[in-house]
């Protein structure tokens, strides 16, 4: 592992709340483990005995919690999707579609800024998933953007958004929250919260000027 | 290699004008084997023999072109480097600073939609560059980091946007470019002209919410 990688995982959030409460202790030590070994060598050069080492187990205690390498990633890869879609749900509804949508942006970004680290494994690993581990994650992104497009609707629907294509729209706002995984740091300039209070407004902003794109 | 990694692959872009033109027809095929491998199965879990294979070479042939796998590697992260700030530096000037911020975002979104498969490469890849190459690609990342901050500065003198943090908020806008390469599919809704033309209508967008942002 380069200086480089290392000064970055040192920085990483072990977070063991990002795990679906039904994991025992040890269970949630090999997907902390899995993150690290996932995101510093990638899925395929990382083998079970490199997660067990990490978790400072045996070889063989992987197979008690998880049917495989993959079954490992897609753990990962579902508690943080499903983590995204009760972050977004669970955002305090508005009377004013502008001050929802900042909520929603906020809660999002914050949320993949906080987590950069297992969120990067999240999204950059999909293509190692099998057919149906990745219908699964299809499914819940598939949730998320929709609580997204439903709440650029309903302010088209109040007039206080402007006609839009939501779909192309919401891509690309989502992006805003998805690249930072790439480049955020915990020790960066901005933190979490910072960072999605900015990103909410210019979402806002994208949402004004999507309408005159639109228009043209 | 899935169904879905496959059909991914077979839309790439081959593109021999990615490389660099001091490279000969042999290291060309090389680079591009090298594309279609890293982006399948990730840098560290492809090996010299599944690159010389891909580009129907003998094992020993990548030797006579490149040092190492991590060379080929570099040569591609610095190709699309270099090409993406030719492309940037190379818009055409305009009187008007957000005509100009619109065409520079413009060709730089489209290029990465055009060359998605390579660019995924090239963002994703970088923790696996020795020290010393990665040095040479951070100096390219800056430089064209350094041509959006002067538009928006540019701007900003001649009063044609409001006062922004131009570091922060071109971070956002290179955001969008960059996250496309994750999801981007060239036979998809959107040509990359037409996404480029959209996500400069954005990026302008982006900068008058910042602006009221900063007031804040």
């Amino acid at each position: 592992m380069s200086v480089r990688q290392s000064a970055l995982l040192a920085l990483a959030d072990d977070s063991p709340d990002l795990w679906d409460a039904g994991f025992g202790e040890v269970a949630k030590r090999l997907l902390t483990a899995g993150v690290r070994c996932f995101a510093s060598t990638g899925f395929h050069a990382t083998t079970t005995r490199d997660i067990t080492k990490a978790a400072a187990l045996s070889p063989a205690a992987l197979y008690v919690h998880f049917a495989s390498k993959e079954d490992v990633l897609f753990e990962i890869t579902r508690s943080g999707h499903r983590r995204v879609l009760e972050v977004v749900r669970s955002t305090e509804d508005a009377d004013d579609p502008s001050v929802y949508l900042k909520a929603l942006v906020a809660r999002f970004v914050a949320w993949h800024a906080r987590h950069h680290v297992a969120a990067r494994v999240s999204q950059y690993e999909l293509s190692a998933l099998t057919a149906e581990h990745y219908e699964v994650i299809a499914g819940l992104r598939q949730q998320t953007t929709a609580v997204f497009e439903a709440a650029i609707q309903w302010g088209v629907e109040q007039r206080a958004f402007g006609v839009v294509d939501a779909h192309r729209l919401v891509r690309a706002i989502l992006s805003l929250g998805v690249d930072l995984v790439r480049w955020y740091r915990l020790d960066g300039a901005d933190s979490p919260d910072q960072l999605g209070g900015f990103y909410a407004e210019l979402a806002l902003g994208m949402v004004a000027a999507a309408t005159s794109a639109e228009a043209t």
